[in-house]
């Protein structure tokens, strides 16, 4: 059968490890990568593992397994040592935007950042943002989530100098549905300083934050 | 040739006159139009109609309408007549949206309402909203016009009671090309109290906002 | 773990209380925002709750739910006092309709609002319509709920003065699958004084009712 | 260069006979056909022929072409002999609809049927399809031409027996921009007996017509 | 509760019976609508009803329906009498369109129709289609259904004199899901006397045939 | 001013040449490409350069460019010598495809291929087709152009052994705008051998079908 | 009932056999014509054949099929004979694109091909695609599998002279929902050679592949 | 007339200033705004101004603006004042991608920084990537600009460890016409770090560069 190739250099290349996707993977697959990462003795994240999924791993494997079901991410090993970094903060416009929020604050710690979620935040009752405005300004890379229609994202950008980087959810129904309004709201955004990852991309999210710290340390 | 058919009965029956859309008709059909309204003692708004369609029209006609190029509307006899009603008001994003709230106020006019334009409020400057909002909150109705992603909509319906007639503009690029996005956000609000009508359509906004007056009357 | 933050004030300031959307919400997390609404004293909508969700809410929340399985929605607590008041009607096209004609019903009763449903009149049988005209008639504010072609819409704005809000239902297939061409017509129409909120949206189209039948009272 | 190839042969075949569509030839590749067709002793029914095309055909051809600018369709030669044969309709929603309306006239009358045109008729104003009813159902196959959102064609199939053949027109804006809306309103109607062509395809419709004719004769 | 309204006019007015499309209705609505046709002694056609529908419906109704499983049709009481009226066949283009073709064959059969099914004739090899041409060229009216790209629909109507009525279904994956391609084909297709109903619509295909029969008897 | 980098190499490493897609560049642009070229002794194609384009060019460009107008290619300097070779063959479904027929021609030319064009044998007249199909079975590729609804593809494809490389024509209108149909016409296919370029591509099936004749002799 | 029409002559006119695809086929329907593959004395190929539907067919059938699950397929009887042919390569992006690969490679060695799997090498790590470049240098055609963004496609179409057949595969969720970006990526790249099929058409490529493989032996 | 409200708070709030985005206004529009900057005293850029529109202002502001008709922007008064600051870098796949890089690298002006850029470095001839690598490692954030199927996104993003800005520019024809596949490829990316802005936005691809490096020294 043809073989995974783990893309280990990934890390020392780019800043980031190599993720495993388990969305679209047997359980077989997974398995058979999990071997590939323990004979190299790396550490590595699994993302959207749903339970289902999750069951259907071997036992070893999933004895191995940190498993997190609202965010489905799974860290298998040990991550980088060290004390955690600050500077990342996560925003969401409900609650039905902590599943994602939760994807990229579990990335976010496999690396060694811990970013604070700040929740339930959306416009439609602006008062809750700006109770939590000072809070937020003190972050320097700012993560938000939001799906409907996402308005949040165009207020929050408008009102700090951080980047903010919106993460659009697949939270809502009618033209909403898949998360294509707030994906368009965030892209089509007069507010400066504002960029996107693809729906429910909450690891891509984590990602690009990391990258965005390392900058300020060249 | 076959005939055009008004609907005068319109007014009475639903409280706002039939208007004649003239982007897709050439000159001679609204000249033609023209000619049945003054048969007929009746006036009649004109909307979308361009510079280079006016100057097509008859001599006649021309000096018979009230044009307004920004807005693209002309108002055709003496409509109806009285002071003019207080408590619809307009809102826009920004200045390009301009146009838009033009149809809308001149259709307002037409049909006797006074609405004031509160231009360029949009949310990446939040403040901007804020100044104004005592003002806003004075209306009855208000029509929000914004193009590109529209956060203005959700905003503004989640901090006043007033029904939000939402116009989206077709300002934008991009993805925001068309107005869809604008159009999107203004469905997928999670605000209460917002509702929607076409890409552009000042005119209809403009007739429901009369309709929401109305229903106070009965 | 990050906190929901309701918006009890939320009534106040625009005159329609939030509900809590819970199609994209964990069982866990509706009882969180249940505890939190049963500590604030405050009562609360539940919409989008299917079957099988409520089943999975704690049994003290159960007990205090009262919940309708059609309409998708449970009431937490008693909602407002006081005689129901008059004024806005829901007309349906078919039977398949009455799903979302019961959210925008319940909606309203929260809120004090008692709205008769007039179901089942389509206009490919003009007839059923024409017959229940004069009944529609007495509404001050009519919402109409039709999926497939939505012809309802623009053939009801064109005979009646109120304002009738659209509510595209996501009742089709083949073109018609996800309501997407009944929420266009309803954009698209002729007819004046008719808005739209997203599809299937029935409780969005209910707080609109209520702004409408608000702004009669400024 | 390479030859056009002309199918002659399809008026026996199917009834109607092979036109020329303009829209996406060059005026030399016309200037051939029509010389293709003069060497067979043809009659040749040419559309989407916009002014400025006509403008640059040989000045021979213009001289044996009977060209309408509103329909944008021209006849080359002489069509089939004998009287022109009742039985087929053409109603159309507004003024602007006109256009395809005698894209569709025209074909019949080169094909040897007389078609009426009841324009005007969209059903904001109820009435003025209503007053026009007999005279619609006297017609064996009708044509409606509707853009915007379409409404006509639901109701009115829903009143008459004979099958109707909507063509949705390329009216109107926004989210009704380039007639999609229409076609989508014709193909998700619940009215029995209405079957759709292409935007703006007056002269399929035509064709369909004389097909449901013949089929009346077999 | 709001009662359904039954147009059992349509038969007269229209020349076909309402049926009651069941995919999304409850089988209580189901069955409140089988009791209000039986009180009326009317029979009925019921479409989109799956096995699993129809076993929850209640068992007095079932012993009184005559089902189709793969048609998903439901014949409710004793259609219209006399000898079955020839003149309308149905072509589809693989096995996987029988489906659609059995719900356009049993509507007719409900209205007094035999309509033969030519399976299986796709233009990928040609010869299948050509092998049938005679027999397909004695029908007066054509039904044609057909997936994937639907190609079909060109040859088959570029060959005959007889109105064809394309049926697209929602047969095929990657671009074709959902029956889309296979739509568009039928409506830009270049051939003439082709119309199109909506995927998967073989009820209304059905229907149309019926109108167009009629067309020739007025 | 950055400077742009040609890739000479293409040729070498993929057998085909890079060309300049001159569409969206500026003629100052185009002009100091032509100047590379000119001091690499590099001959160099141009495709999708319209007449107005060309005429901005500097006059010492264009005395050196061999301009076809239709197909909007030129041809800079002298291109591979030797004997042309046959083998590959180009068939259109109409007239108006034979722009993008003559893209593919002479993309052919310059790498030094001669491919016949067979024009205008679209299969709503399937005798055109069948009277030249013992010359195309004599190609070992064939390109095919076809708009519309593009039925071509899946016939021709099903009726030949050599691989068949669609390319979609933006000939059409209504929901044929742009080519869209044609294209997925061609990826729905259910005949085996075929393949799909980009709408319009000429000069990319021209690239593959090199590619293809190339396989044959490693 | 209606028969199934099997066009066991395509492999002699079109050089590959027919196969069935089963996704909308009932298990019925699948016995049925294996039944006429078996009375034809004829190896068929069965796609899209899922566990599921496996297990439904009659267990006659059954024992007589070699079926692979990740692939879908299985193979009815014994395909044709002697040594397995090269010159095929296939190439994935990720392991998650390997049941496409699997109804490509099983495609072809029904038809006597065996095509070596070359998996996982995406560009995002650019270094797994360099390492087996020469190895992928030696096919004369290439099958390149790949979902999410497609970046592949482009990369290796840049590095190769033989040409390469895009299988955008329906791997990825947000915008790439469906593999539609994976599509629109192959078809609009700027790689020369470079041809593509259906989204996880993995027979279709197989059938394009042996077609251009024939091309070499005309 | 409703007056524009500048942001002229924007710069010490987020970090960039306010620009006019001038594509959907008048020229008396823009130059109402021109003339409030100059009484504000206050630098202003402005964008999408086209040389048509810039011809039309009034001499006196013409005569103030620095104008750049590639990039189609313009500067009004003097911007920041001090040594430009290095640090971020554009790349681009094309030549024609070199307009929106110009209004990337004029917004990077105005706010202090100055930014190379790399052009055509596209991914079809990947050896010009690689030979600008290291020079690109680098910068601390890049901005990378693409047509077509934007494939140097994922590429360029999976081989640096700074934050990758994709801007889609609108390059491209059929399926990429408008810059949506270039956008899709930018978000469905598997290389991490990599974010996207709007199509053809160079200038909010600047302002979130700025962010990004302004969060290097918090």
């Amino acid at each position: 059968m043809a073989d995974a190739v783990l893309d280990f250099a990934r890390l020392k290349r780019t800043g980031t490890a190599e993720a495993v996707l388990c969305a679209s993977k047997t359980p077989a697959q997974i398995d058979h990568i999990l071997a590939l990462a323990a004979a190299a003795g790396k550490a590595m994240l699994l993302t959207r593992l749903d339970a289902a999924a999750f069951d259907q791993l071997s036992a070893g494997h999933r004895a191995q397994l940190v498993y997190d079901q609202l965010s489905r991410t799974a860290v298998f090993g040990t991550p980088l040592e060290g004390a955690l970094k600050p500077g990342i903060g996560i925003v969401t416009a409900g609650t039905s935007d902590l599943a994602v929020a939760g994807e990229a604050a579990r990335t976010l710690l496999f690396h060694g950042f811990e970013a604070p979620v700040i929740a339930d935040v959306g416009v439609a009752g602006l008062w809750r943002l700006m109770e939590r405005l000072e809070e937020i300004r003190d972050f320097r890379v700012v993560i938000a989530v939001a799906g409907m229609e996402g308005a949040l994202f165009s207020v929050l950008a408008g009102l700090i100098a951080a980047p903010v980087i919106a993460v659009p959810s697949s939270v809502g129904y009618g033209v909403a549905t898949g998360g294509h309004v707030a994906l368009n709201t965030a892209l089509a955004s007069c507010a400066p300083g504002l960029v996107t990852v693809n729906i429910d991309n909450g690891f891509g999210a984590a990602c690009a934050a990391i990258a965005m710290m390392g900058a300020s340390e060249a």
